[in-house]
């Protein structure tokens, strides 16, 4: 068994964690970390855990004893100072935050207004979205796991640009996000009578997530790239749904090109390439860690269109950090995370 | 491994019927049957299913071939002559339709407006909620899978009805239902523009799930009692929340009340019997096989209120199934059904 | 025209005042007035009144000057103070607080924690449901606003109690409301991935709005009456459903019940009794001043069930108290009020 | 007075128009005709309007009597023979569907799958969105209403494509619709349980409203375009929302932008332009006919992007076209139609 302990866990991110690992058959649940309700069990927070999961929420005090990997969901500067102390102890950390995602130090202070504060430690940390950067977790000590817009653009755009079947400059990308993206904290955007029957766009080409996608999306490009990136507020719970605007670089049969999808993805357990005519929906991957991509052809305007759909709290929090931690501790890449979609 | 197989598969419960046995680990799913969708595979129907559960869609011929256990969920009437060929072959028959339900002919004649074609079978059968009638589950042949309404009432003021602490007469339940609760079939009464920022009741005091919240609390009272039963249909998918209104025989303490309901479901593990002060919702027990029971005092009106929440589709309809088989198959009676309510 | 001036404009009530006050055809805003947005446009809070009603926001300061009517919307306790000034003045005050609804001053005392600060103002002041106590507009000086929850009851009832149908003790009202009900502040209540998908009673046997219901329905029966009031959080923008159940004193039939209560509401063009069969729904009364009511028997129980919808922000709030504005100030009951529900 | 008739009363877009114009000063509703519900009255169907419209539904007979103004909202196809019969009595027809919004009749055969019957008839018609055709409205017998989505992208655009201040090639269009655009007839996209908590677009880049995209767009842009146009469907009752991608031709700044589009609109009352950092959303013009933009740069990429927000059923639909009848009517263009949109 492996002992796992989470820091931030009153976060949403944090107790979509906590749910996940309840029922990991690898993994016994060490400390339970909340600068917030510390001293509280975690089910009077969250009284769907009641019964189920009363454990005390604790200060930063023990956390790093028996504890093999710890999680961490805190906002950005927040995470370095604990991930000094992981490297020490040789406690692997799989930090939910921004604070280990920007390989470009420059990037990050840019669009996280503070510099890293421990810049020698970026160089033990890797940046993985599983099915494309998995080869790093063999060796990673910090895990930057990706966010939520970010898994979902690079996830439905791969096959395109490393197949170089699409040109690299001018792609748009119009998200769309449920509330719990925004978190458990209290906000007029998250106000029930404020987003409910309501649907807007937010930070309009202006999004912390976008210096993640440029860089992820120009790795596979091969060359630096600039994308136009406009995420949206959807008056649901759960769910990212990304529309994928590109320019093919010569014309091209739809058939042909879900076949390639499907290849890029063969052994990839959580991506599901749809077949030519369906068409990704938030309802088909609620409460799993799939990912679903359909494609889509505009050949009146020569673009390839791709959309993807996936669970922000799971796929695209949680549980691709498990993933992940699966595939660094040596286990398989499914366990404890094939939970079959509700059809409703 | 017990092979299982559904008939009506691709009707709402059917179809989490197939969703929670896909990751039950001693069930093996042998025959999908649904006479909308024979030839076609249920991942076409539902889509949550894709590269899960892709089997084809089968007729009744063969259904009992390689099946240990029948999962029926079929319009009233169309179970009894299923269930007579079970009872041939030796299998399991578990009903989650109405055929099943009532003991008394003439109330299933009157509510249903057909007498039963199979009497002799109902002999064999046995209703059950499977915390307050388990024991009957250990000769049955035929069990008749409660609604989700009487679930959800029947759990809440069982421990009131037994021991003595209300008036059997005059109870008021005001029960609030998810729009699932509906089933798959198009109406204009589950149409979204219909339905969404709506609310309403609907079959005010004319509801079939009457004469069985009847026949379980007369059971339970020991006398046979009548009930004032409204149900809502709520702008959510799924859940029921009931609210019952009862009147005390005599003064109470709520601390007190709360360790009887306590003590009652002390070993049953889907009951949660929440602290004086909290309440039951919703929103904690979705995707889940729990019962969140409520109580609060009216000391003004000399009134117990009950408040109970289920998912209706999983402690309402295909989880309590799972629940009713596994005890019936002698295995845990939590095996594959230990889902943690997500906390949003 | 008449000059109105309004006190807690950034609340909910105090907006949808300005909204319906926008198209009175008798009536110029004069004084929009917000202690926690002075100095704003109200049309910044609330976007969409751009363009149509870009009001500075005041303090208390000239708020008197230029009004002959002013609506106060404020936590309890706040609005005496205010009615002291406006009755040396010689305006009209119209509260939709709670400061002038109750006339038993201990009862006021045990449900919102203080005296009254102004106790002999009361004398002029009216509670005023006008469907009920029209009559009491012609000499009030204040007008004490109904809150909505008493509001929705009181119809429903009213021709039940004032004909002795039904029994004055024992009945039951579960009531459900939208979430704007609990106002612009920013609560977990109101969070939304916390009501959303869910749904709860609170307050249980316990909220603020028994002892106004109890008055108005004492005074209907003529006799002193107890009543057990659970609210429930409803998932949607607006509306309160409220269901009653009454015992009746003898048999009745529905369509003469029906009849009688046309009867009672006869010459009141908000008041809509539906016919037999039909269901009150909170669909049918959006975004207008309409109290639909549907009334129900369950001969087997022998109770009447009455069901009442109406939006909580307009004739539960805003749109009363212009009503109430108008019938005051002589002005046709129906004046900028005639607002058609939309289909959906 | 107008007396003013509507054929196709019980559809969504019929309907909203009976609301509408029950308040609207100037007008008299006739006859209200439905083939599926003929000789019923209409609140039976939408019982919002119990008590308020109770009018008979008729069938086409005796439709042109008594009528100054005919509406059309039907299937694509069945307006041109009512078209051909208004044109020989006299009577203004205000199609709200497909059958006159497309100049080219092989565009139409095309999308629509049949040819016009009457190709002399589409001499006589003009398609007209007020803000931008307005001039056309003196001439016209027959108005092709504009589609919603079509409505909502040119108004965004137009001040863009006229004063050539982006690239009229390669223009990007991501739009997203609550349900009540789908109508009333029920669908598996449009059942609760199916599209609540959900997220999709549908007919990728093959919408029918494409054609009309393009026509309007390249008239604007004074040379033949082509658009990306993906419609998505929205957990909502109401509203549409455009996101658009566009190229700038040169560099700008957002506040001179900002001033081109509002001196563009500046005596269009329905049209409120944004000021910058602003962002439009559909919460602010629900009920209401006001269509609001927002502009924000994407510097990075070079990039205009546009966001409008209309309600789809006012401006995207009976709005707009009551705003057309009072101009070709010689009413003032807001006459019945200054509905405030509510704050939530």
């Amino acid at each position: 068994m492996i002992n796992v302990s989470i820091m931030g866990a009153t976060g949403y991110a944090g107790v979509e964690l906590v749910r996940l690992l309840l029922t990991h058959p690898q993994v016994k649940l060490s400390h339970l970390s909340s600068v917030s309700f510390e001293g509280k069990p975690i089910s009077e927070i969250y009284p769907a855990l009641h019964g189920i999961c009363d454990e005390l929420l604790t200060g930063e005090e023990g956390l790093y004893e028996d504890t093999d990997v710890l999680f961490t969901s805190l906002p950005a500067g927040l995470s370095e100072p604990v991930a000094k102390k992981c490297a020490e102890k040789g406690i692997l950390l799989i930090d939910l935050g921004a604070d280990f995602r920007l390989t470009d130090p420059a990037s990050y202070e840019k669009w996280y207004g503070r510099a890293y504060s421990e810049p020698a430690l970026h160089e033990k940390a890797a940046y993985c979205i599983p099915e494309l950067h998995g080869q790093r977790l063999k060796t990673a000590k910090i895990i930057g796991n990706p966010g939520c817009y970010p898994t979902s653009i690079a996830l439905a755009i791969a096959p395109a640009l490393t197949g170089g079947l699409i040109k690299a400059q001018g792609i748009v990308i119009d998200s769309k996000s449920g509330v719990t993206g925004a978190g458990r904290g209290l906000t007029q955007t998250s106000h029930f009578p404020d987003c409910n029957e309501a649907f807007s766009p937010y930070k309009v080409a202006s999004h912390r997530h976008t210096p993640e996608i440029e860089q992820t999306l120009s790795e596979l490009a091969g060359s630096s790239l600039t994308v136009t990136f406009v995420p949206h507020l959807l008056p649901l719970n759960r769910g990212i749904l990304s529309t994928l605007y590109t320019e093919l670089t010569a014309p091209q049969q739809l058939p042909e090109l879900v076949e390639k999808w499907k290849a890029f993805y063969a052994d990839k357990p959580f991506v599901r390439v749809l077949a030519a005519g369906e068409t990704a929906n938030l309802r088909n991957v609620k409460y799993s860690n799939y990912c679903d991509i359909s494609l889509h052809l505009d050949a009146r305007a020569g673009r390839l269109i791709l959309v993807s759909a996936i669970d922000n709290m799971v796929k695209g929090a949680a549980g691709q950090a498990i993933q992940n931690m699966n595939i660094a501790m040596g286990l398989p890449e499914t366990e404890g995370l094939m939970m079959v979609p509700p059809a409703f």
